[in-house]
């Protein structure tokens, strides 16, 4: 019973994900969307799209990764992916609240947890290269649906645009290259700015 | 690309989760709780508690149902767990709407989609058994954590929690226990009205 109520003590820690709001709207157009909500349509793209990673994957373990993946920001605070600033201690800031929230699960948990998020963060994986892709395309779909609300906001280039999604054709080529429209799209729109 | 055009399409449709509400509050009790983040916290449950489901599960298909089980809601809305009226009529206007979302996937994703939520709908295998008894615990702790708030609002008996959660113990014995408990708890500071 101690065990269960470990897990269920970090069940209800991670609740607070809810409310740490991204920069990317929500198609409407309404809001902003918060980490848990942007963990849940990354878990779902991973079920639906793995037949399109480069590499064989576990799909299991993609949608685990990504489950967890912003689980640190309920302590480092969501950092903008264009935020050179915040990027520079972001790491730091990203290891503390790995190591303290996943320590509130049982140590074997807590240590397969913490592995899981370095192996996403490292992106040296199948695994991890697959869920980055997803993880970098997800904004720019939502943004091109909420109208370049958030680009347009931001004032954001297409240089920022494509050294953000560098890692992306590693995950999926195919993804990328529906992704790359998408962007092309919104330059020709205004909504990214071209500068390269 | 045709297939990945479908596949994306559906991704986006079901974007409009985020903006479908339930009548529990998330733990700090700022506002209520939508349906994406709700599936993103089940799916993580699912990852964690697997060990705790009386039957051998397969925990890819545990999270995948989690995932896509409230998608119908889209058109059909939520039907609070305590709205006999409206759970009258929930089967025939979330078929209805199983039927539209996910056609907009490619043929073969959207019969295994149908599939699988039906498959939780019926709760007549190990892993839809565990999945529910998920999605009965989990708005539990959270009411629990938000000071019993969804309870007294809609003045809540013991007799109603303790027949909507009938078929959690199938899914998981130590789950319902802990949940039992949590209950009782509610019951004693008058959170929940004791009619049995």
């Amino acid at each position: 019973m101690e065990r269960l109520e470990q897990q269920m003590e970090f069940i209800m820690e991670v609740d607070q994900l809810k409310n740490i709001y991204r920069q990317t709207y929500i198609t409407d157009g309404s809001r902003k969307e918060n980490d848990s909500e942007h963990s849940w349509h990354l878990a779902l793209m991973a079920m639906l799209l793995s037949e399109h990673a480069n590499e064989e994957i576990d799909a299991l373990k993609v949608m685990s990764m990504l489950l967890i993946h912003d689980i640190v920001e309920i302590d480092a605070g969501d950092t903008y992916a264009y935020d050179e600033e915040g990027k520079a201690s972001q790491r730091e800031r990203e290891e503390k609240a790995a190591d303290r929230i996943f320590n509130i699960l049982p140590k074997d948990q807590a240590k397969k947890c913490i592995e899981l998020w370095h192996e996403f963060e490292d992106n040296q994986t199948a695994e991890a290269r697959f869920a980055t892709a997803l993880d970098h395309c997800q904004p720019t779909l939502l943004n091109h649906r909420a109208g370049g609300k958030s680009w347009e906001e931001h004032g954001i280039k297409l240089s920022q645009v494509l050294k953000r999604n560098e890692e992306t054709p590693l995950g999926s080529e195919s993804i990328w290259s529906y992704q790359r429209a998408v962007i092309e799209e919104n330059v020709n729109k205004g909504k990214i700015i071209r500068d390269c």
